[in-house]
């Protein structure tokens, strides 16, 4: 690769816009008022779930468009959990797009900005939408077990973010830069509990999170801010002894998007939120509005996803797991 | 894009090395002297089909790695049509290469390709594997019907390829060289029968390609050979007169994967072949045979994707579709 191992390293890739669209669970958390758009359920006035979740994808798509002046649009990435990635790919037929689909599970949201990154970067695409989404009832049914079934939660498990994120970057320059990514190898823990995916997931984001201080010559105070995407209350303590072993101590600047989602305290949500759209509103509201007004001038932003699917669970597979990292920095301009 | 309104060009990107892997069926077949292995059953030696089509992707990117010598491989791309993409996930699992999972359906043999091209061209990295896979009978189960239901096809149906394909991309100078590329939109024609993917396919080739010619600038005389994925018996016939109406006579060049890979008169397939590793086993041996070997100069190929899950078409739905395409140059050296 460019940098190192796994890494790449971008010139001129701006974040030139962003949307964040979530349900009313998420609204109502920490973070409320840094999304666009709350809506007062989860069905967003659509007869099926998985017609809810692309209602929540197309306006993220739109209001990332209608809060730019004329955006010339090259290129549109995404990706979701439901089977055959039917949310993106039957959103994408309403734009007149190239449309490229992605799937790195709950790290899609970062997989698709590396892959926008590069096209900008080479001079392939001027400006590029990026976008993901997840929505509680459809990846209940579709990516975990079936809704229908109704069975009770472990502790150890996550809670699907209803929600989509749009992203649009571009060479035009702004307060945020891309400035590179790492991109992850499928690890596997030896994990087999699809209701504790922080465990499968943790493993996957320290190998990305190490390769990345490797490949760039870094440690973690060069950032000050270290963001995971779904750890939950499980995997982050593992992420960080991990990290430890070898000599990185992120403790003080890591925070993990699914734990800055809710209020686990007072929100019935077990471990914390999951799902493409966790670490896509978080990142693409809160952590953009930090860069933006220069309270954190260089973030990690490093998305976790646990590969499984239900039915290779019932033929006694564990959980592989990958993440991505994206190196962010604020306050170009 | 970097190419009128959908494509990109390459300077410096080459064909290294090529595998292809295939059930019985599709060995007893026209081109069957062409693949690298062909396997006696569709079992491969695994207890479920997920681990099958597992293993005939995994043996596909081996086997490219051992024709080649002492392979550094920067990046591994990979996409199939199961659940949740987890025989790609599952595979990547095996190999220490930074992973990208990338999905476009029966188009996504093309659409990694595509990607690994970019990374190469860009100088992101060196050499890249991108593979497909797919099997008759767990696409059977996960992304047409409940195989157990065992209902009786149309005429108008495909027959999903059991295969897999891997394809080494890199920098250094071969006979074959990827010169250029067509990313697709999103069709949706109005199609709602999922036993007839041709009629729901053909008007995204028949985008791609006009806009392929548009944005290059060329006309079918351009090409040797114009192969789509898996159009089929039914959507092929559209194709050429969708063109035809805008003044491009695709006929004497127009060949499809699917109708190659298949006895359509002597085996029991329908109205042909179909599923990721259509377009990719048929590309990656007879098709770069001949590129390898002088006998056609110029060729595009056009895969193309039905972007529908079951579950989608039971919520009253239509199939969008896309197709993505890529040119090739043989006889470079």
């Amino acid at each position: 690769m460019k940098i190192g191992k796994n890494s790449i390293s971008f010139n001129d890739v701006y974040v030139y816009n962003t949307s964040s669209q979530v349900g009313p669970k998420e609204g109502e958390g920490p973070l409320g008022k840094y999304f666009d758009t709350i809506y007062k359920d989860e069905y967003i006035g659509q007869q099926s779930w998985e017609k809810s979740e692309m209602m929540l994808l197309d306006n993220a798509i739109k209001n990332v468009i209608n809060k730019s002046f004329e955006p010339k649009i090259d290129c549109l990435i995404s990706g979701d959990l439901v089977n055959q990635m039917v949310v993106s790919n039957y959103v994408a037929r309403n734009y007149d797009f190239p449309f490229i689909g992605v799937y790195g599970a709950c790290s899609t949201s970062v997989l698709g900005i590396i892959m926008g990154s590069m096209m900008i970067d080479d001079k392939n695409a001027n400006m590029v939408i990026t976008s993901c989404s997840s929505h509680n009832l459809d990846a209940e049914r579709q990516f975990r077990y079936p809704t229908e079934y109704g069975g009770a939660k472990p502790n150890t498990a996550t809670t699907t973010v209803t929600g989509a994120s749009a992203t649009i970057l571009s060479n035009i320059k702004t307060d945020i830069r891309i400035e590179g990514a790492t991109i992850g190898r499928v690890i596997d823990a030896n994990v087999n509990n699809p209701n504790d995916m922080g465990s499968a997931m943790a493993p996957a984001a320290y190998e990305t999170i190490k390769q990345h201080f490797i490949d760039f010559n870094r440690t973690p105070n060069d950032y000050d801010l270290i963001i995971t995407g779904d750890l939950s209350l499980v995997g982050k303590p593992i992420l960080i002894d991990l990290l430890k072993q070898d000599g990185y101590d992120i403790e003080k600047v890591h925070y993990d998007a699914g734990l800055m989602i809710y209020d686990l305290e007072n929100q019935e949500v077990h471990s914390g939120g999951s799902g493409c759209a966790c670490m896509g509103v978080v990142l693409n509201s809160y952590v953009m509005d930090l860069l933006k007004k220069g309270k954190v001038k260089r973030v990690l932003a490093v998305a976790t996803g646990a590969l499984l699917n239900p039915l290779i669970m019932n033929q006694n597979e564990t959980i592989p797991s990958i993440s991505h990292a994206i190196s962010i920095i604020g306050g170009v301009k």
